[in-house]
């Protein structure tokens, strides 16, 4: 098989084109003039069909990746000398550069273990537990992943067996949901959130299908207070905001964001079938992780296949809104064919 | 006349929609899967065409404002305890929010005075001159903005007039071309930046009339080294680069970047005529400053156009790709019905 | 005249060496073990000296520089998306080499102007008016400087006329003591402070007379909660804390602090008395500064005196508490030699 | 046995107070004025010492806390998007309170294992050998500690294992030496720093019986550009920075400083001989480490000695250049009579 270039289907969920909903909105919005920097009416519909589907009277902001918006709601929710509790092997600690840390002035992270992602909630009571000292960065925030950086999904219970202990010894709560759309695919119900105290929740829109833009949902309004110039101060208060908020329109209108990240799962479970490598994680969302060796791994991306190696040893395939039953089931056989 | 809402046609050139070159470029590169964070094709092609523009062998990077394009870019030629010299209304230094200031750590800006924006060169060389010293913030780079705050336009030799003594002296160049489309279609050679040993320039997407996205142009390339993690480290590294970087096809593929940067600046040019208000700077893009008290300007207003005081205390009208002269007729009666 | 080495006695106060009582002080401590990092007996006696003086249930922190007791204390009065406000010529502003900048992650500087180093309270109104905007960094505390960078001194009604605006406007209050006990010595009462709502109050030991340190006076104690953290992560938290405790003894004890800095005053009016050169400030404090032209600056360097130009173009002489009459007189007859 | 307040003998090198040399030489440079911030003779005089001890061309600047001497130092070695290599255990990592991050604005850490605080040399080829990528702070410098946190010391060749492979994949090179006398004192030669290319070291004042001071040991004198500003800007440039260099002439003119530790190392091999808990790590400096359960540790604090558990589990016992060999008797006899 000749492989001119290699084939990024299954490499993340960031190589994935926009979805169709999330272009009609973008060219929808494109006429006439708006006030710029998130105060247009685009982003005003967009915040209110958020506000409705986490039934929560937030105020949200639009960011150009989800980088940013952690790192800028870490900022908010703990200071510099104080640290972030999160799992080991989250986005937040393990592949952000270190923004966290550049956006919180030398903020810390307490990284906790856990299976599959999800922290272990027997290892975050000696945290809290932890008298305060000025020889270390004290916990000031919970930090959760949903979907988790291995594809599985807190459920309700889950979040609320963290976040519940945490309140209680006044941290703040913070939601990474760069794929939530997928952990409401898969059942999680966003209502809960506000609910359970949560502070600030970011709503992924990249890798749910759309073009850059992230929503911060902010739940606890006191940490609204001068959130945009929190923002253009740390770069991200972008003057034409209506393409970044024009995507929700697109996405949450007519439900896209969730039944799409469905499809996305689905062809995950499609490809889990078919894989010949014993998984590493339970497929509960758009991802694949299995055992594979190098030689192995070498053999597909020599067949094409752009995939890699992640922090655990565990080799991982993404499905994406965009991924095909015929793409699974190519990509099934080459990997068939190399056991 | 009912104003149900204000009409943004003369508040900002960020008030416009993008041109259709820009979103047919959005259109073309949404297909197939490609790899992310600014390693794709897409990417390559843009950065070919600006290096092509400007006969440089530059890296280029593709960030989401131009406040962090800016910041990122000094944050690169100055230390935390060094000090950049600008002019004092420039934008980095009068509405960024302090957004060099994080990104650099505490980096400070020595601000210099200049008619219409352009740096006074008379005014640089006691900065220069002034010995090292512990006790203040050394200048280690010099910011220039083209077009600048106040619409005017650096020419080559007025670049050179600061640029060469800044060099000699041993500062770093830098560039905010924000509105660089405006200066180029004004008659400035981009080439000229190079010769001039500029380190890094930042060309403007935005503003020129792209969904958000700005070019990190950086010609001294022990600069470039790991400024994707700098990029990452800053929450800049957009994923699905390839939505930063198709704009750029679609505007500098036919030259759309600087024809209707030219239309912008004749807009101006036609309402700086149609203006019964003295100007306060030369017209020489797409912006027209003029002199008009408070309750004129209110009436302005009251009249459905937000329109708003610039910070040396004249009102600004800018003039963008989408500005139609019959806007600007349209608006030039008001203004005349005013006096 | 031969001059091997140039004399510093009228440089700075910062030239002298430490007074008596804080050396037998350091001596007094100096036997047995103690717990580290300030939680010892002899801070706590400090504190309760420093409490007592405030007539204020503060809490109370050493720090080994002023830039530093400052620097950390705009940080918790200000977020780094906000400004402080202060005068255009205040050290904070002049002379710490952006230290605020960094320390508060990008924090900004409101500077305003006003005669001899006193904010005009003219200038404060139209900061305090400026509507919250995401485009700058609005403000959120008012620094003061009392004896001011020209050595004169805030009484407590012009303490007041500036506090009270601020106060009312939601600003913190921060007042960089580091020349408190001159102004202390020249009438200025302390246990205003509290009562005007001042958040935090830095009293300056080196200028006064000791070896580094500096004590940060918390009269907010909510912004107390993990000060010592934010004191270690900011590289602040001495680890043999007595040796910063122990000069307030020595100075607070039985009063040389003020005392002596009541010398330095009387000093500064002799000195005033013989300099044959215009002064261009009042001096209220230690301060003599005078209207000297270049070439005369020159000859009384060459004569063996440091001292060297302003920021406001004044030449300054400083007097300390170990500033002898007789010094004063050989230094006003050399000044007179040279006119 | 009546216990009116905590012995903190052995709690900790930082309890005790300064060495008579120390205090001499506070008293003998505290006349006449000399020019501040680190431009006097005294000044001078110390980094001369220090040259001469280490063989070297440094340039050598004293900061007041070890903390920020470290914090300083790594920020002038690593930019904000990279990392540090350092044990995970290590004061910088474990006890600073995230001062690296907040010098560094968001500086990262790799941490490696190794026994008793020694990084293991297996463990860095494979961090040397991480590619380049935006999405991790690569490593850009090493820092070791010696003494090691648990008390142990490297030796030139351990120091080379590490340091050799580290420079050859172009990392810079730093040294941690809060403890670095007794690790003099136990026979290291501080000219290998130089020789195997050191960058940065970091000589102890405090815990070797001094009042508070550190020197930066600056050996690539390109990393000292405007050290001066960086200092000030990170609040570290003491005005009377004679009180900071005059420790080093009492320390080092007549040996003080090595011959001292050496007397606290012989105490610590007094103690580990008297000790009946089992020794978790080898007594190689002034540190006894031993393993104790809870019920025994609070016996020995309720006994009156403040001692707390380490972070690997162990109990620390510290001696100092104060400690008694009677004291280490009736420490020991405590000790025993509690198992």
């Amino acid at each position: 098989m000749s492989a001119p270039h290699h084939r990024y289907d299954f490499a993340s969920d960031n190589t994935a084109p926009a979805m169709p909903e999330v272009m009609e909105a973008l060219a929808q919005v494109n006429s006439g003039y708006l006030s710029s920097y998130g105060e247009d009416e685009i982003c005003e519909q967009a915040a209110e069909l958020i506000r409705a589907m986490l039934d929560a009277d937030a105020v949200v902001k639009f960011a150009g990746s989800g980088t940013a918006a952690n790192a800028l709601s870490l900022a908010a929710l703990a200071q510099p000398f104080e640290a972030v509790v999160c799992h080991e092997h989250c986005h937040v600690a393990t592949d952000e550069t270190g923004a966290p840390g550049f956006f919180g002035s030398g903020l810390g992270l307490i990284t906790l273990p856990g299976a599959s992602g999800r922290i272990n909630p027997n290892a975050l009571p000696s945290v809290l537990a932890r008298p305060d000292d000025s020889h270390w960065q004290s916990a000031a925030a919970l930090s959760l992943t949903n979907t988790t950086e291995y594809g599985t999904v807190y459920r309700e219970a889950d979040v609320a067996a963290l976040a519940d202990p945490a309140k209680a010894a006044g941290l703040k709560l913070h939601m990474d949901g760069a794929r939530m759309a997928n952990a409401v695919a898969a059942g999680f119900d966003l209502k809960c959130l506000p609910r359970l105290g949560f502070d600030i929740v970011v709503l992924g829109g990249a890798k749910a299908g759309s073009t850059p833009t992230e929503a911060i949902v902010i739940l606890n309004r006191d940490l609204a207070h001068r959130f945009g110039a929190r923002m253009k101060h740390g770069g991200q208060l972008t003057s034409k905001a209506r393409f970044l908020a024009a995507p929700w329109l697109g996405m949450l209108g007519e439900g896209a964001w969730s039944t799409r990240a469905a499809h996305a799962n689905a062809m995950a479970k499609r490809l889990a079938a078919l894989t010949p490598f014993p998984l590493t994680h339970p497929v509960e969302a758009n991802a694949v992780f299995v055992e594979m060796d190098e030689p192995t791994l070498q053999r597909v991306n020599a067949a094409g296949w752009h995939i890699y190696r992640f922090i655990d040893g565990s080799v991982r395939f993404m499905c994406s809104w965009a991924t095909t039953p015929e793409a699974v089931d190519e990509f099934g056989a080459v990997l068939k064919g190399l056991v």
